[in-house]
């Protein structure tokens, strides 16, 4: 990973390519490459849509080699959702493959002086642009298809669905999984938006010839990654309960922890949740002759994901998240979870974030749109984004412009981004991060729940507010480094718990790169991480203001807990001083 | 005026009344009493549709007195379009029966439980609160006709339209002229979504029995009023132009400066504007049995307005304003005055503020979704919004989210609110006054087309940065204190030029009050409002970098004088340093 590749959208006669060396970004990967880049290149008041954005499409440090769980990809912008800078990572092939061609970044600029749309093919031999338009509006099933046909599905794909074209603020960039479908995504932020303004629908990396990336001490390395998978299959999480039953085994435990925003946030348990429990969508998997236990990328081993049929037995979508049966099912006060799993298909079809999107149209129901648990309208609903029509866009436009045009007061965000399946009231260390990340509301930025919940990492009660703030401080850290290295952040349920896994990936990072680095180390680059995003949200006229919850979480009392967030403002404005 | 009128909407069985006494807010009006109260007491981060925020109706300091021009109302909130702070005023009858009533201010609070929408009925024994549902979705001119049919004509009336209902983010709060016509509003702002959150469609205010409010010292009261008739009388703009034409007067002044934007803030020049003219349009309404010359409301002696009748000679619309003219014509392209004026009933009638309105079809005409120039589309979107369908929906909610939603770069908002009728890279000074504004983007706030382009009250030359700061300044400070008086904004022509009626002015405050102002102490009550006001936003998390204009502005050359908004950051930043 010695270059970048740029593609100037903005060049006379269409996009131009050029492969510059990593120079000043040499040794940065993921989202330290990513939020960098935007930091230096992007000025923080520029419209996201605007020339002066750049799509920053970077692998992590350690992808492209044998070593475990290392194929998540990181994109970066200024978000069209928050205004403020964004990355977003996805699994799925794109990094591994992109890292064995060779380059640390692909980075997206200008702004096209047409409306044709392009293709982008990479290999070994270099790169070509092909001008498209017959891949207009086209979902990003149906593209996977036509590109298989083309290129086989031996290469990895990046791309847009009809959404991104949309330039729609819930837009995402779509990589494909190990059977070529399109269902890995880097989902929050819009960042298919900022795509879609470049007029690149789809980036297609073709490693043939290229061979896995050389560590500096090869030996070191492979039993650095054999420690570093052992410590993965013998932590109870990563080992048994995310490849029986996927991140949906989350439901009944947050459910259970009263942690479960239902309706809109109105209540933190519903009713339904055995009916979309994971282990309910494993049994369901299992008997339709779907998979319950499956890898997103090569050189998995958690394989938290599966195949998901219909009644038919005929392939529908990918396992559906947690996250997602959450926003499109309790959310929205929908236990069917065949509909859950069209509205999962739809989302990634569309290319559309799941958790936006179940927010707005959560929002939307309570604009009295359509009945709290509305399977069948909350399916029309979906499609009309695909469409385009005036309400699809206003939803695919994210649930703070919905509750903008409807004219809805209880509408879940921070800075513009909706919130994800875990509520702040019951999870009091997650409202932190919600309020407080560089990202807008996010569970990946700092996922409290392993000591608000589940025990990982230490304990903290959910409940109240003691402690919350110094866990969601060292998780951000700390995530905002694994981002960096294109590690799943699964992977942090084991080193959180796991000294000797902790250090096998520091071994990994070793003996790749030659180096001797330690905890600490990795602490200071999640840091520096951390305070170029602030630096660069604060260019862009964020404040403390911005670091807060939607006021009803402080006034509204949360059923079963019957719970405020009782974390003081003042108290959340010491999440970054270390 | 001794009294504040509260009406808590959240009462438990609807909205209840309360008469308190003017307290710590003794001795302020209009915009100095809704931005002080409203700082006071409505949390900065609240949600503007929630029940912490408050709609504040207040009078100014000289209305329902024998001075002349002392009609204007304020009403304040945080507001729904830019999340800061917010006065939007308007002429019309309700200023001065409201002050004859005794009633500094009508503060709208709380959140009501049910969706039963209210009627307030005020007169000398009190005040009435009746359910009325069948008001609901009423647009403002049936609305008044039901309302005459019940109270008369001779009352004035505040009301909300279905926009208002509906909550959108470009509704308004109208009042009623002399003919009990809903032609004045507040306009800007989306105060109307605030009213509609309170659940309250009208408030009727009936000064029978009330007298005029009595100086401390009538015939000094009675000589400074002569004095500042006469001055407005023997200004040009004010004794000529205004009465003349109304304030349509400027679409060729503003047109023959290059700095009338259209089609959306591409071009500086409109090849229509003859047709549109402030000359024509008087025309027209003479031909058609309409009037050129006409007050909004009693004690008017400038006589800005008029009516404009149909081709059959049937009224359509009061005159509509130079502003709504550019909005919904030179800005989209269109030059048929029968369709502006239709689309100004229309905005009427809904309550819509035309501003943001032609903003919003404007970008929407650069999404694609009409052509520039097609009159016939913009009337059938409008109808649009009255009927509330979702493409509606987005267009009410303003420039700003119509660009959200339909990916468009080229938004022209400061703050979120658009840009009025003069470019900004051709008339500088208006340009800082929309980057700094307290309001977003408002060309009332410090209207530097005087000394830019009219050569009132100095010349500052409109395509260069000199002097701007200083003249934005100047104007934003003196706006605020008149906005505080109940005085038509337009005696700021002859004050600015004429220093006895500038004294005029000081003396009818002191003659009614028993003061002894000054010019100094009239800019220390500008300075006050804007520091309360600057505060409020800075506590709401408004930060320098809301200071600025849309990229666009400072790179897109405008036609015919090629120039660019050249105002540096830094100097913008020094606005409010006095």
């Amino acid at each position: 990973m010695i270059k970048i590749l740029r593609i100037d959208s903005g060049a006379a006669g269409g996009p131009k390519a050029t492969e510059v060396p990593t120079g000043e970004y040499t040794g940065l990967g993921g989202r330290a490459l990513t939020s960098t880049l935007v930091a230096k290149e992007v000025p923080p008041l520029c419209h996201p849509l605007g020339a002066e954005n750049k799509l920053v499409i970077a692998p992590g440090i350690l992808s492209g080699t044998i070593a475990a769980m290392s194929g998540r990809i990181s994109v970066g912008a200024k978000s069209p959702l928050t205004g403020g800078i964004k990355e977003a990572n996805s699994g799925g092939q794109a990094a591994q493959v992109m890292a064995r061609l060779g380059y640390a970044a692909i980075v997206l600029e200008g702004k096209p002086e047409t409306d044709d749309l392009y293709k982008v093919y990479v290999n070994k031999d270099g790169v070509k642009i092909i001008k498209d338009n017959s891949l207009k509006m086209l979902p990003n099933y149906d593209l996977a298809e036509k590109m298989k046909a083309e290129y086989g599905d031996g290469v990895a794909m990046i791309s847009i669905g009809p959404a991104g074209e949309m330039k729609l603020g819930a837009a995402t960039v779509a990589c494909t999984d190990m059977e070529f479908r399109p269902t890995r995504h880097a989902g929050r932020g819009g960042l298919g938006a900022v795509m879609g303004s470049k007029g690149i629908k789809v980036i297609i990396l073709d490693d043939a010839g290229m061979k896995m990336r050389p560590p500096k001490d090869p030996e070191k390395y492979k039993e650095a990654n054999k420690k570093f998978v052992e410590g993965l299959a013998k932590h109870p999480v990563t080992g048994q309960g995310l490849p029986a039953y996927g991140t949906n085994v989350l439901t009944n435990i947050i459910n259970e922890a009263g942690g479960y925003p239902t309706y809109n946030f109105k209540q933190g348990r519903f009713d339904g949740a055995n009916q979309i429990s994971g282990e309910t969508t494993a049994e369901t998997e299992t008997a339709r002759g779907g998979l319950a236990t499956h890898g997103c990328h090569r050189g998995c081993v958690i394989r938290c994901s599966g195949t998901y049929n219909d009644k038919d037995g005929h392939y529908l979508t990918k396992q559906p998240e947690y996250e997602t049966v959450w926003a499109h099912g309790g959310n929205c006060g929908i236990c069917d979870l065949d509909a859950i799993a069209m509205l999962d298909f739809l989302d990634d079809n569309y290319g559309l974030d799941t958790i936006e999107m179940g927010a707005a149209i959560g929002v939307a129901m309570d604009a009295g749109l359509l009945k709290f648990g509305d399977a069948e309208g909350a399916i029309r609903l979906m499609k009309e984004v695909g469409q385009g029509t005036p309400l699809g866009r206003i939803l695919g436009s994210g649930a703070a412009v919905t509750g903008r045009v409807f004219g809805v007061e209880r509408v879940p965000v921070v800075k513009g981004q909706a919130l994800p399946a875990y509520d702040p009231r019951a999870v009091q260390g997650m409202g932190v991060t919600y309020a407080t990340s560089t990202m807008g509301a996010d569970h990946t930025a700092g996922y409290a729940v392993t000591a608000n919940v589940l025990g990982v990492g230490g304990k903290v009660d959910p409940l109240k507010p003691e402690g919350q703030i110094e866990l969601s401080r060292n998780l951000q850290i700390a995530t905002a480094a694994v981002d960096s290295t294109g590690m799943c952040l699964f992977i942090a349920f084991a080193v959180l718990d796991q000294p000797e896994t902790f250090q096998a990936l520091i071994d990994l990072i070793n003996a790749f790169y030659g180096l001797n680095m330690t905890g600490d180390d990795v602490a200071a680059l999640g840091k520096q991480v951390l305070k170029t995003e602030r630096d660069f949200n604060a260019r862009a006229g964020f404040t403390k203001e911005d670091d807060r919850l939607p006021g009803f979480f402080k006034t509204e009392r949360l059923a079963p807990h019957n719970v405020v967030f009782t974390v003081p403002d003042e108290e959340l404005d010491k999440v970054f001083n270390w």
